[in-house]
């Protein structure tokens, strides 16, 4: 990873794109998490009210993106467009939820790096002075994954201890143009609300496909957490920063063993990951409750707590300058029982406060 | 189509970031069609010495990108990244292309509009000065989507008269700065090439999903031509201007069906689609020899055509305005076996010459 020549990954946003506003809806394991309480919306069940899991995930998605329209204020007729992806084959549940938005659709592939992945592409839209609002959404369910990438799950089938449980989460964040420097002095007087201060989107690192040859599909982390690195290190030689920089490092679905392997792999490079750093995956469920499991994975994961606790930790001002880390696996069942080995990515979106 | 509350769907690119090269791979029926001669390379066999279809769509994307990056001269060290996307589960075909380059990666989905989108997204990064030089390639293979989308070639179906069939090309656009008004007057003298003129992106207008509710999966045309008639009305009334306004409005990959249809369309809303038009689906094929199809599909079809037919036709100045329209079908085996519709997309790129 430390070569002689080393490309820079980071592109800065000059006008630094607001996020307007974030939303959540997760499953009733998810709730029952650390961040349980701060999401928007807990299902009582991961059905919703639809006949199949794919449906459901579809609702879901269009429940975050309607409900993050909502609390940024955003009608359908001011939405310029819609950036989204997901893991089901085709992204199905993107492109029906975008069917129901009267905007232009844009539809990406990161697996599970989705969220920064739309969020990258979104600020450039807005920051480049093409769009004035775009929505950046994603959404994975535990029973269409397991199904599409697994076994049935009328199999019943045991898991192995490496394994990571998709996580049942659909979010959406609203990015617009960054007005606040101008309205800031008037306003400040006017504003009661407790999340008060508009997160905006500063720079972001653009991950290679980084392949260490693991093949193990029931351990993903070990898979990503080589691609998490080799994101990570670009950031900091890029923006010139280190861990400590930030209030919050989040990396997205590497769980308990791939957040461990990152530790380890940047100790090698001489960075130290310190108490600012945590893990989607490793932390969205309560892992005493939900055994066998290394953690969360899925698009749903990171989004979903970037766009709850991260968002209104930002909001708050208790998180002055975050970097959120998406990590994706990028196989298919195809790819794997042809005995191909699983490609990686990461990108990393920094996100800041006054 | 013809509402009262029009979105802007066009967005300008201030820079016109140019198409410094572009590369085009196909398979034997291809090559045997109205743009054969045009092609980069054409396979004399499909496999392409691989020993499964989906590593020889993928050494084919793979072969275009080398192949584009070593007409335009950039090295691995310059191409600041790659965005691509095609119709395989989890896109895998760009996934691992994209391992073998030291470039970002950014994955996109919009089905057959793949190239499209590439370009669309490609530009933006240049035009909004995040990149330099970025490559936008997809690819399809009439023999994995076959056996993913429909059944195993071993069962020898009969196809239905309305079906298409799906394109085996990859091919790749090479983006980079337009820096021809600078160089331009040293350089007039000494080029030589018949191939003089640097074709330039100057708009874009992004799809909005459309369905009208056609479910049969063996009538994509059908299923998609609302979506091109959607955005082509979007673009001309964005962009004021009219079909003759261009030297040729490709569409891609509705085939002969659909481009009747898309006539049609535009027809009933006062648009004539002149002698400018052809549909790529329609054209790419010789269908007097490959009988039962209503022509190619895939996001390699147009991506093919545009990367050889159209390109030499630019760079030769026998055209100077080109609209380019891939359309898509965001459909999947899952969405279709649960009984829903087809939704579409369609992306088009306006590409220019001096």
């Amino acid at each position: 990873m430390s070569s002689a020549e080393q490309k820079n990954q980071t592109i800065i946003f000059k006008n630094k794109p607001a996020i307007l506003a974030g939303y959540s809806i997760v499953g009733p394991y998810e709730g029952e998490g650390r961040f349980g309480t701060c999401f928007d919306y807990v299902m009582k069940h991961d059905r919703f009210n639809e006949i199949s899991y794919e449906r459901a995930e579809r609702k879901m998605l269009e429940h975050a993106i309607f409900g993050a329209m909502d609390k940024a204020h955003i009608n359908n007729p001011d939405l310029d467009a819609i950036l989204a992806g997901d893991l089901l084959n085709q992204i199905i549940t993107s492109s029906f939820a975008a069917r129901c938005l009267d905007a232009c659709y844009l539809g990406v592939f990161g697996a599970c790096s989705a969220m920064s992945l739309s969020l990258i592409l979104g600020a450039t839209l807005i920051d480049g002075g093409y769009m004035n609002t775009v929505a950046c959404a994603t959404a994975s369910h535990f029973s269409t994954a397991e199904r599409q990438f697994r076994f049935p799950l009328e199999l019943g089938n045991q898991r192995i201890p490496t394994s990571q449980w998709t996580v049942t989460a659909a979010a959406c964040s609203i990015l617009g143009k960054n007005e606040k420097k101008s309205e800031n002095s008037e306003k400040k007087g006017k504003e009661k609300d407790e999340l008060n201060k508009i997160p905006y989107l500063t720079c972001a690192t653009i991950g290679k496909v980084v392949d260490y040859g693991i093949s193990d599909v029931n351990n993903m982390g070990a898979a990503m957490a080589p691609s998490a690195a080799s994101t990570l290190l670009a950031h900091f030689r890029g923006t010139k920063t280190k861990p400590s920089d930030y209030d919050i490092i989040a990396t997205g679905d590497l769980g308990k063993l791939g957040a461990r392997i990152l530790r380890t792999l940047l100790e090698n490079e001489g960075i130290e990951l310190g108490a600012e750093f945590f893990d989607c995956g490793e932390e969205i469920f309560n892992l005493s409750k939900l055994k066998g499991t290394m953690g969360g994975s899925g698009p749903g994961c990171s989004a979903a707590v970037l766009n709850s606790y991260i968002l209104s930790q930002l909001q708050k001002g208790e998180a002055k300058r975050v970097l959120f880390v998406a990590t994706g696996a990028l196989l298919s069942p195809t790819s794997s029982q042809q005995g191909h080995s699983i490609p990686s990515i990461t990108h990393a979106v920094e996100i800041r406060v006054d």
